[in-house]
């Protein structure tokens, strides 16, 4: 078991640097460090020198956490460019993505612990995500209501993929999107502009329904104004 | 330095349990093991066994990582009641919320290593904002054109609050809707909510902007449909 994982405690900056440059593209690092970080890109940030948690994965990721929140204080997606120098007194760390143009730069004056080890990925299932509701509607129609037929899904629109095309008893066009949250404005706004692209393809009027756990009220007035109709399920 | 963290490698089950429960709520904890994770709740998930990186936050966020991508596997928000147990051989870690109620669990047969510190929070600094650009046009009102005079900053409506209200040198209300990166679709949607609420309360015609850095293709064409106009800064 020793061999899957190296501890460091203290290292010396450039020892870390090194261990960064071997390991960074085959295994998960995880280093505690005093550090400030540089941001530049889409925007600019400076985050000034605290205690921080810094995370490098083997795809390019690179993440840096603070004490709070889900969220990171800074990262950088997969494919992110990842090297170490030392200059002067401080370890560097250096993100570049190149287009559009971004540069992460961590200055690292203390180095508390690092961990290297390969990680992995499991087999992964979901049930109850969108995927899954549309297929329990594709079987069991009538939870929309009474004559509702299923046409197509995953419809293609240059605004997206609708999550199910059908028509209801009467002939009309339906076009359903699912959410497996509380469905928020976003998701009336992209119904609308599915509403619209069909209506305006097809020349006849369409039906929108937003198919979700619940709805926050923002959204279920707009929904109203727009003529459409909720389903809970 | 050596109280600041602290490195426990393979440690029994029981002590791993023992250092999460007391250190939880004050530092932050991370742990690379071999893992089940079963989730339930707004949906329900389960990803085999693998080895992971957990990683949890004194606000009670808690984060499971695979070797790939920025997003984890598995996350709860802080505000998470996170507890550890041993039964039988496996240490359980239980992430718990309770509106809406979703559960967690992560089962542990075997830890390779953990670091518990106290991480901090640094000055963040961010320019190139979205609050940025909307003070350099509000300094600066010929960025968006000759005549246009800005008037409420973060107007509110039931929608959101718009970004920017101002009026052209006709009169005419003008809703900026700002983007510091690339304007999406979702940005477009947006406005024509902020847009119809102002012609609705005004009464008069009112103008939709979008003031970005760039626009897709397809949230160009929906603009330009709108009615709307697209400034680039």
């Amino acid at each position: 078991m020793r061999d899957l994982y190296i501890t460091v405690d203290q290292p010396e900056l450039k020892d870390a640097g090194d261990l960064i440059n071997q390991y960074c593209r085959t295994h998960v690092i995880t280093m505690f460090a005093y550090c400030k970080i540089d941001y530049v890109g889409r925007a600019a940030s400076l985050a000034n020198y605290a205690d921080r948690l810094i995370l490098i994965k083997p795809d390019g990721t690179l993440i840096i956490h603070e004490r709070d929140k889900r969220e990171p204080i800074n990262w950088q997606p997969p494919g992110t460019i990842i090297n170490a120098v030392v200059d002067e007194d401080e370890l560097i760390i250096k993100g570049i993505r190149k287009a559009p143009y971004e540069l992460l730069t961590i200055r690292i004056p203390l180095v508390y612990t690092m961990t290297i080890m390969k990680v992995g990925t499991g087999d992964f299932k979901l049930w109850g995500s969108e995927s899954e509701l549309v297929e329990r509607v594709i079987k069991n129609p009538n939870l929309i209501e009474e004559g509702f037929t299923p046409l197509e899904r995953e419809y293609e629109t240059p605004y997206g993929k609708i999550d199910l095309l059908g028509k209801d008893s009467s002939g009309r066009y339906v076009v359903l999107e699912f959410k497996r949250g509380q469905a928020q404005l976003q998701a009336v706004s992209q119904l609308k502009r599915y509403v619209d692209y069909m209506r305006e393809k097809i020349g006849t009027d369409v039906r929108g329904c937003i198919v979700a756990p619940g709805i926050t009220n923002n959204a279920y007035k707009l929904l109203k104004k727009h003529g459409f109709s909720y389903i809970k399920i």
